[in-house]
């Protein structure tokens, strides 16, 4: 996978450096393992999609400060001679436990463990709740769109949206994952092997004399993919034009793929566009849809009979306008010899290393999570961590970005409809094992309490 | 500037460089203008504060595609090889006019104008909206936190909530120019020289034998800038400990920096923590809080009489939560020899290139803008739009950071406080000229309508 930004161990926030002078001062080198975890749900979303793991891994892969980061810590003064020496040299050289992309999660279960010399695990905090906390964020409101769409096809179009270059390229491999058909983002494209697909602006139809014209060059620079942008004047004109194009690229042996609506009421111009196409004889034309799609509104206008065939979603899916952020956090749940949790009341977490362990139903259906301990076995269910990184190093070849999307379509499939319902999901039922229960019992009190944001 | 990130013109959308195609294959190559500029206000928002300047004109400025996009691009299948030679040559050779960043600036208002051959103005779209949108959003919702803060020092603390990598460093340098004190994000300190804080973690609390023995090795390891995170088991017994801690450095002619405040009550919390702090004699401790701060919670809690002396904020600012996107647009206004708009009810926008002049008061402040044409003169109005590329290269060298900063929070002091309300801001006057309204008569009819999202 080629990384757009690699920017290893600085990208960071200070006091995960600062706490790890402290330990290197002092010499707290004990073995550290964090659970990265979402707490609750924003409304309406009862699963969450995993994503973000592939680049994650290729950075712990090769996870280590350049001389300029170097210089740059130097000139701060906050840090000594002989830690920037241990900066240095600095390497991830523990164990790294997560879900597959493409998985389905749930509240409260971890995704990821992260089990390392203390400063190792603790360093790799932000950048976790970053990279894999965003691409699930997103993966999560695609597999909504694609959720909502029935079957046709949805597309991404939020680039211009998405908050900055970066997340531009994480969404478009976050929605390719939970099942969209096409980005518009041509990098992405580049980067990721995904499909890319547009039609044209408004603004190609207004420099020729006329639409049809514009129309016209379009389909004779594209007689493959020609795609028309019927609503820059009036949108049943529009259509007649497409239909005249139609039937002129029938004659050539060739055909409309289709026409795009951007404004108006979609059901209503849907029907009225389809019926204008069907007459013509261009019936092999599909009308695709853009303007403010959100999994709500494909929801809707399908409900209200709408013939589109196919979504272009953008700035909405693109930030996750209705949940912009995840609650994800990222635990000390055991040091040295002892787990650790924290108590306080809305706050608590489940102390100790984890297993998630997913049960299926006869018909392959998922019918309930339990979190285990990590070396506990459960039958008849699946544990969802695997071991993925191992003295540092990634053990075995990640599966690519197909079968991921392949895995992430099963999942999706596997759950059940009233827990995947775009408003008001049902729960999905997850509980804790004895195990773990009985753990909890013999923590030692009043282990990491406080905030519920980022505690920096 | 050091780009974190230099994509070219690559970062796009298919239909910009499939139009591009268009324009090629008929030697179509009139100078066509954009205006990019935001449709309305998000609510609680009447003024908007303009970045990502810098890094965009440093994007324009050396604006190619590297051997591997066009091999991709080729295999793409959709481009022919003279087009492909072509924009192996590509260059920007245009007109770039821009507010400074650091400007307020207002709905319906151009804080960029871009006159190119079509294919060259056409070609940015995408990467302006994303690049300036998101940076501008960001110092929007920045300036208001910095506003309600009344004076006291607030700190970026967004960095794992931002949506990505790139998302971070353009959080940091946005809420920087906007007037924080500082950022937690060490990548964008060595990007962009803004200073970097931080406390620690209730991890690093958890892991000692106590808490005051946390304390005591994180203030020996920072003399000069211990700020003690008090609430990880109870936050009375954390202010306790803090003092005797301040109490053991006074004796070594050191002082604690502070605390912090991460949990519970922040108002009535913050008082019973001062007063601790103050009877132990520690009074040069200041407090410092976080917790799901942003505009409103730092509003609402000095309103309560919180005795807060500087606020962390994070996940609600890194996304701007109540309002994630700009509905910003990026719209043909001339081509060739004519003005271009497009006229449909609600979606209606000023063709012609434009200047913006803004009126100050005696008393200094702003009175009001106007939207002009591009050449027209208003006297006593300065004009906001500066020529800062030509044929393609900048002008004249960029301000540096510290003087954009310097501009914005001039610039936000000549607005009056109405309009800068947390709540229901007052709108501020803007009007277009007598001569930019005649322009609007004489166009041709049905120039681009249509949608109001992405028109991909």
């Amino acid at each position: 996978m080629e990384r757009l930004t690699k920017t290893g161990p600085i990208f960071t926030d200070l006091y995960e450096l600062t706490m790890a002078q402290c330990y290197f001062a002092e010499g707290i080198t004990d073995e550290a393992a964090f659970s990265l975890f979402v707490r609750g749900y924003p409304e309406n979303r009862s699963y969450y999609v995993a994503a973000g793991l592939e680049e994650a891994l290729a950075e712990i892969n090769d996870y280590t400060f350049s001389d300029k980061d170097l210089a740059y810590l130097d000139k701060t003064g906050l840090f000594t001679d002989d830690f920037l020496d241990y900066l240095n040299r600095f390497r991830f050289t523990g164990t790294v436990r997560a879900m597959p992309e493409g998985s389905l999660f749930f509240a409260d279960e971890p995704i990821m463990e992260v089990s390392a010399p203390i400063i190792e695990s603790q360093l790799l905090e932000t950048y976790l709740i970053n990279t894999i906390g965003f691409s699930s964020l997103i993966a999560t409101k695609a597999a909504r769109c694609v959720h909502a769409a029935r079957g046709r096809n949805v597309v991404d179009f939020s680039l211009r949206r998405n908050q900055g270059i970066d997340a531009g390229v994480k969404v478009a491999r976050s929605c390719h994952i939970a099942g969209f058909a096409a980005t518009s983002n041509v990098l992405a494209g580049k980067l990721y092997g995904i499909p890319v697909s547009g039609t044209m602006a408004h603004s190609f139809v207004s420099i020729f004399e006329n639409e049809y014209n514009a129309f016209r060059v379009f389909s004779e620079n594209y007689p493959d993919n020609t795609v028309l942008l019927i609503d820059t004047h009036d949108t049943i004109q529009g259509a007649e034009n497409a239909a005249k194009i139609g039937i002129e690229m029938q004659k050539k042996g060739q055909s409309l793929a289709g026409v795009r609506l951007d404004s108006g009421d979609m059901a209503t111009l849907s029907r009225q566009v389809r019926r204008i196409l069907d007459d013509a004889g261009v019936t092999d034309a599909t009308i695709f849809a853009s303007s403010g799609f959100d999994e709500y509104k494909i929801d809707r206008v399908l409900r209200e009979n709408a013939a589109i065939d196919a979504f272009g979603v953008g700035t909405k899916l693109g930030v996750s306008a209705d949940a912009p952020y995840l609650d994800m956090v990222y635990k000390l749940v055991h040091f040295g010899d002892r787990d650790i949790t924290k108590q306080s009341p809305g706050k608590a977490y489940l102390a100790g290393e984890k297993q998630v362990f997913r049960k299926i139903g006869e018909n392959g259906m998922y019918t309930g999570d339990i979190i285990g301990a990590k070396n506990e076995t459960i039958e008849n269910a699946v544990p969802m961590l695997e071991t993925i990184i191992e003295n540092g190093k990634i053990t075995a070849p990640l599966p690519d970005l197909a079968d991921i999307r392949r895995y992430c379509a099963e999942s999706i499939a596997r759950l059940d409809e009233t827990i995947k319902a775009i408003d008001s999901p049902a729960p999905y039922p997850v509980s804790a094992s004895h195990n773990l229960l009985e753990k909890q019992k013999h923590m030692a009190h009043g282990s990491p309490g406080g905030g519920h944001g980022n505690n920096l």
